[in-house]
């Protein structure tokens, strides 16, 4: 069953395996017209690519972006927009070992399961390289929700027990990137920095929380009913590798809470309606409010752990694995920007879906 | 733009408004050769509609379910089956104050953004009325689920601040219909009553999270990369209306936790290739392992309270509201079934998908 | 799986058994703000509807369209317009031999081998009765098209072997509705009418073509490569019932030309830029270019047919067969209003996913 | 709006320019365990590619298709199969004239109404190049076929005024590649060659009819109402560059039959039930009936000529053209296997949307 395209009218599909050829996405429905900022994709890759600080796996990938497509004259031209990212560090025989064998928390069981063939070689489609691609389609969004004046922030609010005491409100979106962890308060980024570290030193993994925040989206975006602004939105966030949950606005503590509480009164200002609180995360009944927009994602921590574990091979025989290849102890930093471009995605879909309103 | 299907295989488009003619689905998608229990249908709807208790509104619905098409003595044709809900005790009049007034957190100043033009009648398609729809057609999904035996069961694990201390498999599920507030242990569920009546009293409402366990799922459903498993179930359950967040397995409990604490060992048991622990929710790569596959729903309350509140015409001159309409203190128990209806539709839709999987 | 909807972003689900409550049809995508004109949808249902003349079925049906959503106070919402045509007329004992009968070139064969189920009363789904459905979704997409000022005739050019001799510049469109075969010649209408009367003596059946011309389309509609225009056209014509060939602007004529005599020289005019000739039929590379849209559509002779036939049975025995149903000699002047529905479908569908081509 | 896919379940999704790096296509949906036979894919492109024979634009181009991801040690993964085709032979500095400039039935004029902007260098994305991905992707489409024991098979059955005198049974398919015009009789391929050389000596084009035969479908494939397995055929046909009509089975003749003579027997055979005529063409009421399958494609003659033409360009000044670029005095020899492919596509789809039909 094809499952690799996202979008209705601003759409993706991407392909490849992290040790095959290369990874890509064809982006068809950006409309004509759009000026096609190459460094700014590379600027974007470089955020998610592996090796890019103490803290992440040694991995090297350049990632660089080949417009296949679609781009003429540094503008888009309405055709489908096809981007390839090379794989040049791939050291394939490092999996040879599991080749019958199933690693815990792995998508290699299930995978077997489903197509009863697999590219063993680190994970093949499941792995999280996957979403390079999704970050070079997320840069083309977000210079198109540029021409729009939207723009999507993303930090890291969580790593393992290391929480940021603060709201989005409270938070400088200009410091995301100050630290490698991408926690924009310096404190609570070194406790996380910290964090990472001791999980490494242990062979151990880490989970997080990103927050992201999208703001100036104009009222009247996202659709009622099954494809509310928060259900493309959670779907977007929960087909990221390893996150277990979503939550927007008030989230599960609106559980708590009663509608006296909850609701948000309108009021009048200069800018027209608002709310004068934002429980509703900037949207009501599926539909933008023209206030922030604002969701958590959580991760688990990766499956990939440099420690011995038990598990079993194809024939259901008990075995001991030891992980050889790469390790990435808190993949959360390298989250964020993806967080973004699947943000990016989804505004700049609903965005385009939003021009057949109305006569 | 169009937003009333879901499903891709098993699609459903559903229709109709509050205080309309009815409200009604479409299910494309069908296979023939399913018989159609029309009790079964009626006791799924007897579950969600309104005034069923004395916790929930007072709008008294019959909600009997019409099939326009599709079945032909007794059974599924293959072709489109149309059910259908008449709506009998629409009062309209109570909301011609709305017309041109925007009630805090619902979708009235949303839509009239996005189409320029609404029924104000109780919300017209932003209702949950629209829901009744869904539970119909989620009573097809999980007949055909029943076939392939599997089970959905959902209950309320919080309402306010109860909540029940106890994870899915300390659940007897024989007992969530046992009471009106559908928590399946009786203690838990008498203050869970007694809270909402406190609210009710108050003129005010109250939030909750339905819990849902989704048993004997073939390993092998569900797509890769955009489409996963959990992203369809995150999309489901964000598209009813009040619901603020979702998580799966471990949930935003994993952000906290270490990979070695989280990584489910596979073992070899009877049944075939399990895992000792079920951190992963049932999903590994977006992919059943045949596990149960468990999640919660955080519902918000309800934005109707029968208080005074502030707000803002369609002018955006300051306003003071008085709710006159039916008050539902705490929707969480009628959502029960609703969940239920969009995890079934999500597996039906995905059990057909995974026929393509391989030659 | 699902195939009874069509169009992107105007998009119709039609449902319904020839013999079952009735035939239906959901518009989800249809804009808000737009006039339903009720006397026009039941207008156009009249010139579909059977019984309407000397050279039709029998069968009497009203074809009264309810409107059970989607419309407020006689405009659009911006919601699904759901429309329900009740099946009044139907003699469903007539049927009762063919329960394990094929007929000859009807669709209970494969519909038997593709569904193992079928309802044989009618031909079910397979029913040129689904028509009505298109027909009254085709009417909503009418009243779309006249906001931008388009027009979409069809007429009768050809039954049997009675062809009008005429292009469509020759027509005079506003006669076309004068006689009960729909040729726009008189003369002709009355030949076309003595081979029906014949064909109707000698229980036969006739085929024939139905001419289509699509006028005041702006430039820049339809899409490149897989959505041409023309390919749209192609699909939603060959998906009408006994249509067995399609060809627009010099058709299967082309065939025999030279490039030289087929290019449609660019000229400018007081309209802008405009062709000389018009062999393209007004679309060029997919997308319309501003002149006239044409396009011919081939009938075959429907299959019911008022004469003893050789077929076989469910378990491949020979049966001699006698149709006891109603007759229809010629459907093709019924077909003229479908012919149009499905090409205001596929104009109106193009006209909304021309809004998101450029920034 | 995105119009570069095609297929629901075997979906192929193209991208590319002419005169850009290159051209692809991406296949979501092949399932995992299919042999991919690069020689074949190889074998296919050659027979589209330019410079063939003496008869084709001399245009050198080697078409060598890089499989990008999707298949591992061989076979295909189930994952995305992403195939690239490099410009090899792309003289864009020869088209520069067209900058301003709108060719005579090109897209040119079409297109900037469209985009506002387009790739000039050889109609950009809509040249007839675009469909070497489409001969790829089919490739892959008749391996899984293959898996079923269907076949595909189409030929030359006109050229400008010279027809093939013969139906599909009166063919030896095996004579098709004997010739470089890919007619199966060799007379009349030779009068069809002489009658291009004829046309190429006076700077002139020709168009043509190609017809298909599909040979050994199953009966039950395809799906009803609007998906009818013609109109697939139709829409994929008239999605090709420059076909004017299609006609399937008895096609535009059967506009004037009588039912009595068009109506297909259904008899007993030592194969099953079969039909004693084939007028239908092997689909009745959309579905597959397990004759064969048959139709032919109309094609106009190129627009590009190598004579003097009158147009205007983008300020709608008169100019006049004289072609520089090369040129192809009769593409449908080439078009044969485009046909092949999207035939293929189109059942190999079909056979996939059939696994869903019945419980």
């Amino acid at each position: 069953m094809q499952s690799n395209s996202f979008g209705k009218l601003f759409s993706i599909t991407t392909f490849g395996e992290s040790h095959g050829g290369g990874i890509g996405v064809v982006i068809d429905g950006c409309p004509a017209g759009l000026a096609i900022d190459e460094d700014f994709i590379s600027k974007e890759m470089s955020r998610r690519k592996p090796g890019q600080s103490a803290i992440t796996t040694q991995r090297k990938e350049e990632d660089k972006v080949q417009i296949l497509s679609g781009v003429f004259e540094g503008v888009s031209l309405g055709t489908p927009i096809a981007l390839f990212i090379e794989n040049s560090d791939a050291q394939s025989k490092d999996y040879d070992y599991l080749k019958h064998s199933f690693r815990p928390s792995h998508a290699d069981f299930t995978w077997q399961q489903k197509f009863g063939i697999r590219d063993y070689r680190g994970g093949g489609r499941s792995s999280a390289r996957e979403t390079a691609a999704r970050v070079a389609a997320g840069a083309i969004a977000k210079l198109l929700l540029k021409h729009f004046g939207i723009t999507v922030s993303a930090y890291v609010s969580q790593i393992g027990e290391v929480k940021l005491n603060a709201n989005y409100k409270q938070v400088d979106f200009s410091a995301i990137e100050n630290n490698i962890v991408r926690c924009p308060d310096e404190n609570t980024a070194n406790l996380m920095i910290d964090t990472i570290q001791q999980a490494r030193s242990e062979g151990d993994t880490l989970g997080g929380i990103v927050s992201c925040v999208i703001q100036n989206t104009p009222a009247g975006i996202g659709e009622p009913v099954f494809d509310k602004l928060q259900a493309e939105l959670a779907k977007a966030m929960l087909s990221i590798n390893a996150v277990k949950g979503f939550e927007y606005g008030s989230g599960f503590a609106a559980a708590g809470m009663k509608g006296s509480q909850h609701n948000d009164a309108f009021i009048s200002t200069e800018k027209g309606i608002e709310t004068k609180t934002n429980f509703s995360g900037g949207i009501q009944g599926g539909i933008s409010n023209g206030m922030d927009i604002y969701f958590n994602v959580a991760f688990k921590p990766v499956a990939t752990i440099m420690q011995k574990q038990n598990s079993v091979d194809e024939n259901g025989n008990a075995i001991e694995l030891s992980n050889t290849g790469r390790h990435d102890p808190c993949v959360v930093p390298r989250a964020v920007p993806i967080v973004e471009a699947m943000a990016a995605l989804v505004i700049a879909d609903r965005i385009l879906c939003s021009k057949v309103n109305k006569l």
